[in-house]
């Protein structure tokens, strides 16, 4: 039987569950407008770690644990994790991971890390091949930043159109049986480039693919946008979250009140000086595993699409003169009886 | 219905078929003992284009098309392509297929990203949620060489247990209608970290993780090595292939002359200067689609496993002392009617 709908999306008949969420935030965010809402805030932005890199490590382990303590699972009862990062080769996931003894899926879907790793999973847990996954990533701005930016200690200037990377993760377990919120459907993007070469905007860049992929969707799947109570985008900033809005206005389509972007929401843009917004893998994972499945469970929401964004660069390719291209990646959650 | 069988394999019951498989490789693999299985060698490294990370991703992106050309099939009848890369953030798998169209997966596995992105495209089909996928991996010795080590120009020594990174391609598009080699289980290799340091030994490091993923596949399966008229693992070189013979060894399994590695074939280790063999994303791909493929379909060989292994480290996490953890996937792949 096939699953397929339309071009890029598929739906999933067994509804696959999200037996819980765990997210791990550093000290900006524990700051932010979402505070109340992460399992674990540290004050220690170094996670007991010498580097940022073994910090940003240490968090995904953390939020690993709490996500298998949360669904009351050992880590053997998981047929699979799926889990990538920001930093070249995907260390800190590695590392974190590396003990774990469950079989390992790598990912690299730059920020859209999360709506990937959770498409794979349901979609493995539907067609028979798991009981149990974990879908996990994170990252951690000081780590991201000598990453693609320069070190700290270099003390850059930040252009009004830059972004903050999250330091942060989220996890979802995701099972066959159990009752909790469900994955419905699942829109796979294409690579969307727009020509954009400024790294100092990466919500210009990835506006494109969310257009693209929630135009999909829509298509797809015969919704309008408020067929939603919520939509949100992974980490496009305030930037992005109007240019998605624009490209929608220009084909007559109304994106109201119920399109958020976890960018957006993860800061207070008007006091934490973090620019244009959050950004990295970590954002739209945080904000999915704390704040939008605690809303999905109090019945805030009963219907929630998931759209986490990804610019999928390197300094390396910008600096040989490439563009930006973006990704988006849809998964739909509803609630049991929605 | 549960496709799973042991802990961490999974059978396939509708055997999702390999279309076509393309092979693209560099200079010296053009020169090596496989060079009339390939199906584009290039004499130039370039590939025509400017830089190294440009040339990886021409390859890929023509390494792409003859797949396509070769299963008759147009870039937009597949449903997935599922790809990545040795180079930090993937950029050469991103750049290659941006124009493509079509819904992708970025994947990172190191040098298992062949088997990886094979067996997420194999349970894809199967789970009833693509027609036709495409897995793709390369690697570019010269890319990688100033990614892991040093740019060419530094002229640096290499040691004994050293190995080469293949400039090499591989592509498969896997369907789940026609006719051709058929793809039946699956074993998921968890991180396996041995606590190797050294980065002048990956064969070393990542023995271990073929090791574990062929004994776990062999007791998932109840079968023994010589079920398989050949096994394959991915680019230990002669080192590790030797390791994982005596690790069997020392449980009392032999396994004999139908053990190969693919990094031991692809290149002539008494002539070609290339130390203890390939490596490379590009080595167990560019010999899985080029050698063995074309021996399956030639009927030499009926029942083949695959089992690509990875280094999942990077230069940073090496400086900061840390092991390198490997890991290994496993795909079982057979012949009509075998």
């Amino acid at each position: 039987m096939t699953k397929r709908l339309g071009s890029q999306t598929v739906f999933l008949p067994s509804k696959p569950v999200i037996l819980s969420s765990a997210s791990v935030v550093g000290q900006k965010e524990s700051q932010g407008p979402l505070k109340d809402c992460f399992d674990f805030l540290s004050e220690d932005s170094r996670f007991g770690a010498e580097t940022w890199e073994k910090a940003e490590t240490k968090m995904l382990n953390k939020c690993f644990s709490i996500a298998c303590d949360k669904a009351k699972l050992p880590p053997s009862a998981l047929n699979y994790v799926l889990a990538g990062d920001l930093l070249s080769q995907c260390i800190s996931s590695t590392f974190a991971l590396k003990d774990s003894g469950i079989p390992y899926f790598g990912l690299y879907g730059a920020c859209s890390t999360m709506a990937e790793s959770l498409s794979l999973a349901a979609m493995l847990i539907d067609g028979g091949f798991a009981d149990n996954c974990c879908a996990i990533t994170g990252s951690h701005f000081c780590a991201a930043e000598r990453q693609f930016r320069m070190p700290l200690e270099y003390g850059g200037q930040r252009c009004p159109t830059c972004q903050w990377t999250v330091t942060g993760a989220g996890a979802l377990i995701i099972s066959g049986n159990g009752s909790g919120q469900r994955i419905t459907h699942i829109t796979t993007g294409t690579i969307t480039d727009a020509g954009i070469k400024d790294v100092n905007n990466m919500g210009a860049a990835m506006a494109p693919a969310a257009y693209e992929t929630l135009k999909t969707h829509f298509s797809d799947t015969g919704r309008s946008p408020d067929y939603y109570d919520a939509i949100f985008t992974g980490d496009l900033g305030a930037l992005g979250h109007d240019i998605v809005q624009d490209l929608f206005k220009n084909d007559g389509v109304k994106l109201g009140a119920n399109y958020m972007d976890c960018g957006v929401l993860i800061y207070d843009l008007q006091t934490q000086d973090v620019k244009a917004g959050g950004s990295g893998c970590g954002c739209s994972a945080s904000v999915l595993a704390g704040h939008i499945l605690s809303a999905m469970n109090k019945g805030i929401w009963k219907k929630v699409l998931f759209a986490a964004t990804g610019a999928l660069m390197s300094p390396v390719s910008s600096m040989q003169g490439e563009s930006i291209p973006g990704i988006c990646h849809a998964v739909a959650i509803e609630s049991e009886g929605a």
